[in-house]
């Protein structure tokens, strides 16, 4: 274990400490997409979540039980996340900010539920990234209930494509949410390249 | 269940399949941060992760048996998460293309291990952004162990704080992670009010 000096912790920076909170930067804007009992498709916004496997594919959405779309998920095990762009900020604010339970949110907004290819859940079809996911557990973890999704598809619009055939975030423009502001941000221009930018730390 | 005509499909985007693939856009660039057993800190880049609970605050990261890191959340059941910002992009990057196994990724770097408050975990002084947490879960899903950490207590930067005393994006300049590009990103300036942009759409 490196002994740190006084000196060197001079160097580094002073912290507030904001003790025990649900946040981290660059939080995820998910709108999760699932159909109720009667068929009808709902849509909500979960920023709590994030891949949390590679083989098989696997991303996690967690969800309070008192959320109608936790009654779908627990009875479906299907849902989308759609992901949307500035474009529908409005839209997939107001999808967070209301309940299936009382609102038709496609209906309200002029959204169109296009039925996932794979699975019985609606996507946002006008949002430009959706993934089709199947439950392959739930889990309680405090306030909420994490579902873990098995990706068995990842459906993304043709225009926001590069022309190496790669999605392109310059022209997807998705937003993110920040926990400690209650704000959307979209992506910057690139600043690095993964598994590349740190090579000049590699042993010569 | 709303009908969809012909006219209203047209008017949607074409997409094009990726089929199985653990992508979505905005992964975080989580460095997670623990000691061995004989007390060397390590650190890892997790982009599979996310919040998961809000009561008690958590967050999951998800780790590959065959890391280093994994042996040691598993001996200590304790870890930090470090969020770099664009001027750490370098060091952030090495940390995720060597193991701990073989290098002392702090020392080769030249950034400061700093153990935690709460926790017996090193974290990266420098960077700007540092949750402390404790392991509540660990679930298998897959090629991954998710790894659950209650979120005991966050610290930020003084520096990065805005006028009100909220961390400000626009100085922590923090990375994320564009999995289909393996490229970095920062954030862009605030384009819109969370639970406030979408209020047009209430009843009147």
């Amino acid at each position: 274990m490196k002994n740190i000096s006084p000196e060197e912790l001079n160097k580094t920076p002073m912290k507030h400490s904001f003790g025990a909170r649900a946040v981290a930067s660059l939080l995820p804007v998910f709108v999760v997409g699932t159909y109720d009992h009667k068929g009808k498709p709902d849509a909500m916004v979960a920023a709590w979540g994030g891949i949390c496997s590679s083989d098989p594919p696997s991303i996690a959405i967690s969800i309070r039980p008192s959320r109608y779309t936790y009654r779908n998920l627990m009875e479906k095990m299907v849902f989308t996340i759609s992901i949307p762009s500035v474009k529908y900020l409005a839209e997939a604010d107001f999808f967070g900010i209301t309940s299936g339970q009382d609102t038709d949110k496609f209906a309200v907004t002029g959204l169109t539920p296009l039925r996932a290819e794979y699975i019985d859940a609606p996507s946002v079809a006008e949002f430009p990234v959706v993934l089709e996911c199947r439950v392959s557990k739930h889990i309680k973890v405090g306030s909420h209930t994490q579902f873990i999704g098995e990706i068995l598809e990842v459906k993304i619009d043709e225009s926001m494509l590069g022309a190496d055939g790669k999605p392109d975030l310059a022209r997807l423009q998705l937003i993110g949410f920040d926990a400690f502001r209650s704000e959307y941000f979209t992506t910057s221009p690139v600043v690095g390249q993964a598994f590349s930018s740190g090579r000049k730390y590699l042993p010569g």
